[in-house]
């Protein structure tokens, strides 16, 4: 085999670790956490279906890209739950280092454009990765609303708490947020948040 | 919640549970089936690593969306394994009634869409869901053998049952069918394929 099928393959066998790294979500019909890589496919079906809301036109092949790959680094760093501040203050030393040494499995064309991507899902500026951002923060809130709340309820959490961490939605999709507002009244109503 | 709007979130509900549907492929690092969901990113992700591998030019973001929905009519038709004949009778008439319950709950032109893309997919013409054939053998060949041949095992596959099955990957990408070749050939001498 070529060394760059070969470094290529590799990569991809690497990365059925996301099928191993579970978040707090769970999904709706089993009794478990989501992993990562059921979680970027979900994104993915989500910037398909819902690309119309975007506040600026997209670049569709770009944001699907994006959240595909956004998540791999923490085949290395773990997941960081949105509302654990303690650790948050880390996670990006340890998402920069993870993005080096995994997307370094690349040649070096591809691990340039992984990189990029992942780092500008990150720094949320362009249309495209403020999008990403967007359909990254409704899946959850959706999963978690049609599950009673239970991951919320499970780790205390407030309704301002979901306000202020999701606040960037508005910047990505107007009308996305007034989903989001929606699900929020309605969720601090019923006390799944608190 | 404007009925278009709802009508998408509902989709996009509905097909959480592509993450308990399960295939004969085990992941790499538990012991425990692949869904379909992860199944569809791992797919996604070789098509944005491995699309300079196709025979003929293609439209990336095309083959994208062609491997995120081809699995999602077995949320109702259930997993057909490529090597089950008698399961094999039947799965067109099942996987086309789910689509029509699937793809029809979104509004009709995303319904439209969706269809075209799993009907294209199906039937192999276009360069596009050539490579996106290719990329749905090799990923369980992939996994199969670096897994020690676990699930030819089980289901006593020979290897000109592989041969066989996957001989379509060469119309999609000659250089990939190199790779399964050599794949083939490995398990054969290491005793993972009859």
């Amino acid at each position: 085999m070529k060394d760059r099928l070969k470094q290529q393959i590799d990569f991809l066998v690497e990365i059925d670790k996301m099928k191993n790294i579970y978040r707090q979500t769970l999904v709706l019909h089993e009794d478990r956490a989501e992993n990562d890589a059921e979680h970027s496919w979900h994104l993915a079906m989500l910037v398909m279906i819902l690309s119309e809301y975007s506040n600026e036109p997209i670049d569709v092949l770009h944001v699907i890209k994006m959240v595909l790959i956004h998540d791999i680094v923490e085949i290395d760093a773990g997941d960081t739950y949105c509302y654990d501040i303690e650790g948050n203050k880390t996670k990006a030393e340890r998402e920069e280092k993870a993005s080096q040494r995994l997307f370094g499995m690349l040649p070096t064309d591809q691990q340039q454009e992984l990189y990029s991507l992942w780092r500008e899902f990150e720094d949320k500026q362009t249309p495209e990765s403020k999008f990403a951002n967007v359909v990254d923060r409704i899946q959850p809130i959706t999963l978690n609303y049609r599950k009673d709340g239970i991951s919320w309820i499970n780790h205390g959490v407030s309704s301002k708490q979901v306000l202020e961490r999701n606040a960037h939605v508005c910047d990505g999709s107007k009308e996305l947020w007034e989903y989001v507002r929606d699900i929020i009244d309605d969720a601090t109503k019923k006390g799944m948040l608190k």
